[in-house]
């Protein structure tokens, strides 16, 4: 099951992928089943998905593709989170996950504008897996991790490496308003490996492939991630975690290859498609 | 004007001080004016607090008292923010702000038991002067900060210290659950100095003074802060910064002074009134 939130004519709707393409209905049709944390949250992917595939067909070209969930609670993430990202970074493997958080703020859809704000030209990619929670809980065994993913998505945890690095504390890199892509979609979990164990991670810089992983090398596998955030905080339906990016960021090379205006940005993850945005000039 | 957001029979209230104490009504009551932060996004604080003053007196003692804002769309935190706190830490003075996030899971309000989760001992405090955003902005000067300030209200930024130095980021030991009183009310800007310039802040732990200090030590004051942080993102009305806190913590003593169930630890800063919980052990 392949859930894509777009916006058309200014009125929000949800679609999912049929044998014919995508089919959803906006908001406002008494049909509508729920937005995707609603369906989440109440256990109910499989009957949303039915209801919407009698929805009209979405052609995803033709409407503005939003983040599966425009509005999480929470957006954890996770740094240096592969082995041959840390190298680059220069930074020792973490002993315990190096965690920071992005403001929704920071979120735009597959195909929205990605901006690099007047203050760094610092910026760079990071192809990420994300983890969208199901069932909520607190003390979660790691064993039992996975019953609490509700489904993945792709993230770009773009960054702006100068802010990142200026204080000990990564957030202001993190949260330049617009500068985090989240889609096209969410893929519930029954459709993928578990942890999404095996699948390749890719970023593309206009056309070029610059970040080539596998989720297989992560430090911490999303089953552990999940148990371990558990730990500190209540997680609940809808919760988003990132979980880190392979080497081939634009810091760890010589010479630093940063983001432009006019540039293409393409991440691809198998089974989850691709999420690609446009590189553009803050307007202010 | 003072404002207190509460709840009575599990119904929502705002409640405003007049001379006769505080003054409220239910989110239920047609006269309702919006909670707080309706009433700050729409400008219209001075309007709400003619209406609460029309209604039924409310007792703090008689009613559980909320978070002033329970949802801001933003928490952001500024660390080591008072000279004498960063010499405490062994930290360097920083150039540019140390920050940090926390989540609304972790907000609790005056009088609620602040909850030292099983994974540590290390539980410390931290009394913080918070600003609300009131009129939203991006790219905001400093020498017109201050107008988009709505107003003041008191943060314990009580911190798990081994889960804050665990990895180089603070995420972790900054968001258990209920490990974020803040309150007891909100304080508009226009009854304080501008910035809250002059104001003492003061932690006391069962009664004894174990922090000390004056709003006007910051390294960042408030208004330094706001222009800081709409560099990064677009602020917007309820947003609330924290703003660091002075010396005293109970990592910096010898031995080490932490807080454990059965503990009271009030915050008490000059003209926004007294936030005191309680200590307790998290339930599970």
């Amino acid at each position: 099951m392949k859930f894509m939130s777009y916006a058309k004519d200014r009125a929000r709707g949800l679609a999912v992928e049929t044998d014919e393409g995508f089919r959803g209905l906006p908001v406002s049709d008494p049909r509508f089943p729920g937005n995707l944390k609603v369906l989440i949250a109440e256990d109910r992917l499989t009957e949303g998905a039915e209801i919407l595939a009698d929805g009209a067909p979405i052609d995803p070209d033709a409407v503005t593709v939003l983040p599966p969930i425009p509005d999480p609670e929470k957006i954890l993430c996770i740094g240096l989170n592969y082995r041959d990202h840390a190298e680059e970074a220069g930074m020792a493997l973490p002993e315990y996950p190096a965690m920071f958080t992005r403001f929704n703020s920071t979120l735009i859809g597959h195909g929205q504008g990605l901006l690099r704000p007047r203050e760094s030209e610092q910026f760079d990619y990071e192809a990420e897996l994300a983890i969208i929670i199901g069932k909520g809980g607190r003390h979660i065994d790691e064993d039992r991790a996975l019953n609490h993913v509700a489904g993945y998505s792709i993230f770009n945890d773009a960054s702006l490496r100068d802010y990142q690095m200026r204080s000990g504390q990564w957030t202001p890199g993190k949260n330049f308003d617009a500068t985090g892509p989240f889609g096209p979609c969410f893929v519930a979990a029954s459709a993928l490996p578990p942890g999404c164990a095996g699948l390749r991670l890719q970023a593309r810089l206009n056309g070029e492939t610059v970040q080539d992983g596998n989720v297989d090398d992560m430090v911490f596998p999303p089953a552990r991630i999940v148990s371990i955030a558990s730990q500190i905080m209540t997680l609940k339906p809808g919760d988003v975690i990132i979980t880190g990016t392979p080497a081939g960021v634009g810091m760890g090379r010589n010479p630093k290859l940063w983001m432009k205006a006019g540039d293409t940005v393409e991440i691809e993850i198998d089974g989850l498609g691709i999420l690609r945005n446009p590189v553009a000039d803050a307007p202010v």
